[in-house]
C-alpha cells in the first residue's frame, strides 16, 4: 500500500496524516477537502537543500509556486529559506501580500504583461527570467522609466525532448518557451541583453519538462547549457554566473512509480554539471533550481465522500463495472482529463480491509469525469471517505468552478493539528462577480 | 470566413459583434474578454421554440446552464420563457438569486447531495431528474420530511454510443449516468419510484452525448426510450407523460463544421418521435429538451491581445513554426487541452487582410497551452486583437485561476451597447479564501 509523508493507519483502521485522523477531518471540515502535510512539504524542501549543499554549495532553490500557491504556502516557503518562482501578477501579488522578500522571487512567464514587469521591478524581484526579445525591450523601457536595473536570466531552449506528456514538455525545439540555441535566437538575445543599460544579464535558464521519472533529459540539458555558456564566453567575453535548470523531477502517483530520490537526483545533476563545467574549463556558476511538484505533490491528498454506487454492464470481462461516485471531480482535480493522470485511492475509514474490489471512481460533474479508472479498493459503501493521494500539485492550482461548484477548503495538518489555510467558497462567492444590467433585472427589484 | 450571429466586418476593417467594435471592447474592458452576443443567444432560443412548436406542440425546452451560467444569462433565459437545467447547489442558487421561477427549473446530477435535494424541494423545482436508487431513497425521505411530493423524471441509459469525445459521451452502456435499460436497473427504478408516497414519477430522461454533428444517436435513443415507455406501460400499467431527450446538438467551431440546423434537427427528432409513438400506439407525451452549447456556444467569443511572437525550428516542412502568444489560455479556455477542441481565430483589428500565414496560437500559462494549432491568420503583430469564436459554452463555465490568473470579465453586447455581466476578478479576489494560521504569520503582523 502506498503511504506517503506522515500517512499511516491508526488504531481505528483510519488513514492518518500529520497526526490527524482523515475521517475526523472530513467530518469537521466537510468534503471535498484538500489536506496538506506540513512535515512532508517542509521535509522535501530540507531534503533538496541538504542534498545540493553537500554536492554543489553554490546553489539556491526556488519553489515553483504554480504547483500550489496560497498565502500560507508562501509563508512555509519563506520559513524554509527557499526562493520562489512566480509567473503572473496574481502569483506576485500573493507573494508580496504574504511578506515574501522580493529579492527571493523569480519572475517567469512566456508572455509577461507590462503590469507584471512593472510590479516585479517595484517589488525588487531577484531575477526576471526573460523569455523573448519582445520582453527584453519592454523590460529595458520599464526599468529605465523606473530608474532601476533589472537582474535577468535569459530563458533558452536546449532542444531536449523529455518524453513526458506533450502538454508538460517544454525543452524540445518546438515550444512557445524561450529562445532557441540551435537557430541562434538565444545568442542574439544574449547580445541584445548585454547592450541594454537597464538590464543586468546574470545567467541563463532552461526547463525540460515535468513529472520526469529519470534524469536523462536533465543531463542532456545541462551539457547543452554549459556548451552554450562557453559559446557566450567565446563570442562576447562574458562569463555568465548563474545557471537555472528549472524543475521537473517526478513523484509517486502510484505505488509502482519509482522516480529518483532527491538525493539520487542531486548526485546525477551535480556530477553532470561539474563534469560539464570542468570539460569546458568554465568557472562554477551558481546553480538555481525550481522544483514544484516534487516538493509539494506528495504532501497533498484530497478527501471525498462516496455517494452513488452503480454496477453497469460492459462488453469486456468480467461483464460488470462498478462506479463509485465522489462529491467532487473535474473541478477540484482536472488532471485525469487533461493528462490521463493516474492516482492512488485509499478507503480512509476502512484501511485494513482487503483491497480486492475492482472499482472506477467517478466525479459528480455533468460529463464523464472519471477520476481513477479500474482501481482496487475494499467494497465501497455510500458514505465512505475516499482519500486520493499525491494531489498537492496542480489540483487546487487548477481548480475551477465548473457546474458552479464551490472550490474546496484546504487544511494544513501537522502533529495532530489542522489549520484552515484556504476557506471553502460559499454560494455567494459564486455570484461575487455576476452583474445584472438594469434592463434585465426582475420587475420587483 | 466564419462569421457567426451578428458578427460582421465594419468600415474600419474591424470585427463587430452586437453592433460593437471588438477593438473598442478590448480597449474599454481589457483582455482577455468574454463577449456574448445577446441577439444570437435569444435568436437560438426562439429558433428552438418555433421549430418544435410547429412540429410537436406539446413540448418545453430547458437551457442547460452548465454551458454558461451567470445571473444575467439566467435573466435572458427567464425572459425567453425557457426552462433551465441546473446540476449543483451553486447553479440552483444562481437561478434563485436571479429570480428564476422554481417550477421552471430541472435539477440534474449523478450524485446529488442532501443539500442540493433539500434546496430543490424548498424552491419547488419543476422536475428532479433522478439518477439512481440511492437518490430515490434520499429524495423520498427529504420530501416526506418536508411534507411535499417531488415530481421526477428517471434518468435511464439508452445504450447508444454517440461517437463523440469519450469525456462527453453519456448514452453508452458503460457510464456513471442513469439506470441501465438492458440490465433491468431502469425498470427496477421505475417500479420503486411508483411505490414511494412522496415521489411523483412523471416520465423518463436520457442524454446521449454532446457536440453531435448528426442526429443518428438521437434517433436511436428516441426509439429505445419509446420502447422502454411501452414496456413500463405493459409491466406497471402506468403511461408515462414526459420524455426528456437531453441535449447534444453540435455547433460550428470551424467553417467546415456542418451540424444540422435547429430546424432540420427538429424535423428529424419530431418525425422519429411521432413514428415511434405511433408504432407503439403510445399517447403523445410532453417532449422536453435540454440544449446548452447549441444555444449559447456560437454567441460567445473571446478577445485576447497578442503578445510575444516567435519563430521556432521544426523538423517538418516548412521548417519554421510561428507562435503568437495570447494574454490568456488554459485558465479561460481549457477545451483544447481537455478535448482536443478546435477553434477559429480572427484578427479582429485587421479583418480585411489575407488569411495566409500559418500560425499557432499559444496561451501564457506555465505549460504548453496551445489554443489553436496551425491556423491561418494575417501576419500577426504584438498588440493585435485576436478573437476566438464559439467560446460561449464551457469556457467561462470551466475557467480556473491557474497560475493565479484573474478570471476575465464578460460583456453582453446588443445593438451597439455593451453591458458588463461578469466583472473581471481583481488581485484581492485571488486571496479572498486564503488564510495564514497565526503561527505562520510574519513577525511584524
Amino acid at each position: 500500500m502506498l503511504l506517503l509523508g506522515t500517512q499511516r493507519i491508526n488504531e481505528l483502521g483510519h488513514l492518518e496524516v500529520g497526526g490527524c485522523d482523515t475521517v475526523d477531518l472530513a467530518q469537521k471540515f466537510g468534503t471535498p477537502l484538500y489536506v496538506l502535510d506540513e512535515a512532508d512539504f517542509r521535509g522535501k524542501m530540507r531534503a533538496y537543500r541538504t542534498a545540493f549543499e553537500q554536492r554543489y554549495p553554490r546553489n539556491e532553490i526556488a519553489y515553483a509556486s504554480k504547483a500550489l500557491l496560497c498565502m500560507a504556502v508562501a509563508r512555509l516557503v519563506v520559513e524554509e529559506g527557499f526562493h520562489m518562482d512566480v509567473a503572473s501578477a496574481g502569483e506576485l501579488y500573493t507573494a508580496v501580500k504574504s511578506g515574501f522578500p522580493g529579492d527571493r522571487l523569480v519572475l517567469h512567464g512566456n508572455n509577461k504583461s507590462q503590469l507584471e514587469v512593472s510590479m516585479a521591478l517595484e517589488m525588487g524581484v531577484g531575477r526576471v527570467v526573460v523569455d523573448n526579445l519582445n520582453e527584453l525591450n519592454m523590460l529595458e523601457a520599464e526599468a529605465a522609466a523606473k530608474g532601476t536595473v533589472a537582474p535577468i536570466l535569459l530563458r533558452v531552449t536546449p532542444g531536449i525532448d523529455p518524453h513526458t506528456h506533450k502538454f508538460i514538455s517544454t525543452g524540445q525545439e518546438d515550444t512557445k518557451f524561450g529562445l532557441n540555441i540551435t537557430t541562434g535566437a538565444a545568442m542574439e538575445g544574449i547580445k541584445k541583453a548585454l547592450e541594454f543599460e537597464h538590464i543586468k544579464l546574470i545567467g541563463v535558464h532552461c526547463h525540460v519538462g515535468s513529472q520526469l521519472l529519470d534524469t536523462e533529459a536533465h543531463e542532456g540539458a545541462i551539457n547543452r547549457m554549459i556548451g552554450f555558456m562557453d559559446d557566450v564566453r567565446t563570442q562576447t567575453g562574458v562569463v555568465l554566473d548563474e545557471l537555472n535548470i528549472g524543475g521537473g523531477l517526478g513523484i509517486r502517483y502510484l505505488e509502482e512509480h519509482n522516480p529518483p530520490s532527491i538525493e539520487d537526483y542531486a548526485e546525477v545533476i551535480c556530477n553532470t554539471l561539474k563534469a560539464a563545467l570542468d570539460s569546458h574549463n568554465f568557472p562554477y556558476p551558481k546553480l538555481l533550481q525550481e522544483p514544484g511538484r516534487s516538493i509539494i505533490g506528495e504532501a497533498g491528498l484530497t478527501l471525498y465522500t462516496i455517494g452513488a454506487i452503480k454496477e453497469v454492464p460492459i462488453a469486456e470481462e468480467p461483464g460488470i463495472k462498478v462506479y463509485a461516485t465522489t462529491n467532487g471531480g473535474l473541478s477540484d482535480n482536472p488532471r485525469p482529463q487533461l493528462y490521463d493522470a493516474v492516482y492512488t485511492p485509499l478507503l480512509a475509514n476502512r484501511m485494513n480491509e482487503p483491497y480486492d474490489q475492482q472499482v472506477t471512481i467517478a466525479g459528480k460533474h455533468c460529463e464523464t469525469d472519471t477520476l481513477i479508472n479500474n482501481t482496487l479498493l475494499p467494497k465501497p459503501n455510500t458514505g465512505d471517505i475516499l482519500a486520493v493521494l499525491s494531489t498537492g500539485a496542480y489540483n487546487f492550482a487548477m481548480a475551477s468552478n465548473y457546474n458552479r461548484f464551490r472550490r474546496p477548503a484546504m487544511v494544513l495538518v501537522n502533529e495532530g493539528h489542522a489549520d484552515i489555510i484556504v476557506e471553502r467558497q460559499n454560494l455567494d462567492d459564486l455570484l461575487w462577480q455576476d452583474r445584472i444590467p438594469e434592463r434585465l433585472k426582475p420587475n420587483y427589484e
